[in-house]
């Protein structure tokens, strides 16, 4: 029963003489929340790439620590902007697209000396992540395999011990950086909502959850399932301070019988 | 790094006496998407409970199949009804709530004891799950430890192999058991939605879906991560007929840099 065989080895098609990029989901924050699979599929790489802020460790990196295999060959994405360059402007795009092409450049070259690559991602791979930028990049070109993981939300969910959806109940998952209208109404209509990427948006995604008449049952969590982990109330919380990993839900309250 | 060592006892409070419920997300149903937390306390428990229809063994059972420990305790809960009656009728409510009260009762005694329980949870437990109506009659009265899972949505765009959410994209999760109108006003205002619990309620989704505009870009998966895993356009779906384990998905297209 040791899935953690170190002479394990991924299967690869017949005649397959590339690398297989695989794209693994680390869960909320949590090492041990990690699947098998992704654990398994992690000790058997020969490169291991993340992305993190230039200079910083970046976290997917801090996750699977207790995790890389001996020799591993370490190659960290680092991204050239931060948060500061809003979304909607052109050097931003056109920074961040050349970031993405140089990091499938990059990959590319490891893939096609015949080499496998696991690409962590943070949470989902498929969900607001990072690595779907390079996956639309190199899909076709190489095999790609991925392996889903427990998304940010349910990590928080869980530390907060707060069902989020029952019965019929809808759950809608918003982006903080919404406009606060556009956030307004979607909180008044669902009933049950994730606030995710809060950061400098706390304030007004505040604002916007006490005009849809949520703010009451809304609970935060800041780093769920990882270290310093904070649940509290909406309403006992005295700033505005948020960091990337926090979020915002608002449970739902559907059938129970 | 033997996770699964058979001596490993999970953690009590001090002078804890009673067991504890641990309510264990099994992922979407491949057993290797179970995170490593949840095999190594399933396979620390002395008893383990899950959830089956009368007479079935269940799905939850055969997930963790490979990683039961030897002479573990079972203990099936065996819900009274189908789902041939309707939600909103008296009588299904109470039937179910006698069942939760009962399987509670159960637990307690096993708790009681001293005993810990696993009480197994497909998808994430916190997620439209059956663990959540044991949660909340238990709550106080026992010690209960949550483990998140992966959800059987991730499994399933994972299976599709489709990103559902890119930048700021709003996900809609809708249960198909909705009214008609209620799901084409939702799919209507979204970015990205998936439609889960489509059993009987296909065709209502289909129509809802095409009437919303957005029936040509929804992908249809059954038995996402699970042997017999079905992926197709729903276009290219041929028939109405949808199993409890299938998902309907209708990708975002937000930001890409």
């Amino acid at each position: 029963m040791n899935l953690f065989d170190p002479a394990f080895v991924p299967d690869r098609a017949p005649g397959q003489t590339v690398g297989t990029l695989h794209g693994i989901g680390l869960g909320p924050g949590d090492p041990e929340l990690l699947t098998v699979k992704a654990v398994r599929l992690i000790r058997a790489a020969p490169v291991v790439a993340y992305f993190a802020k230039k200079g910083r460790r970046g976290n997917a990196r801090t996750i699977v620590d207790s995790w890389l295999a001996p020799g591993v060959e370490e190659m960290p994405l680092e991204y050239p902007v931060t948060t500061e360059i809003g979304f909607a402007e052109e050097g931003y795009r056109r920074e961040l697209g050349g970031f993405y092409e140089e990091a499938a450049a990059r990959l590319s070259a490891v893939l096609a000396s015949g080499r496998d690559v696991a690409l962590l991602a943070e949470g989902d791979p498929l969900f607001y992540g990072s690595f779907m930028h390079l996956f639309v990049r190199l899909d076709g070109r190489f095999p790609i395999a991925i392996v889903p993981g427990v998304t940010g939300m349910s990590g928080c969910w869980t530390a907060a011990r707060s069902p989020i959806t029952w019965g019929d109940d809808v759950l809608t998952v918003l982006p903080g950086t919404l406009p606060e209208a556009t956030l307004v109404e979607r909180l008044k209509a669902t009933d049950a909502a994730v606030v995710m990427k809060l950061g400098s948006h706390f304030a007004k995604v505040r604002r916007a959850l006490a005009e849809a008449g949520r703010d009451g049952e809304a609970v935060y969590v800041e780093r769920g399932t990882m270290a310093g982990e904070t649940v509290m109330r909406l309403a006992d919380k005295p700033d505005d301070d948020a960091p990337y990993f926090s979020i915002l839900l608002v449970p739902g309250n559907g059938r129970r019988p």
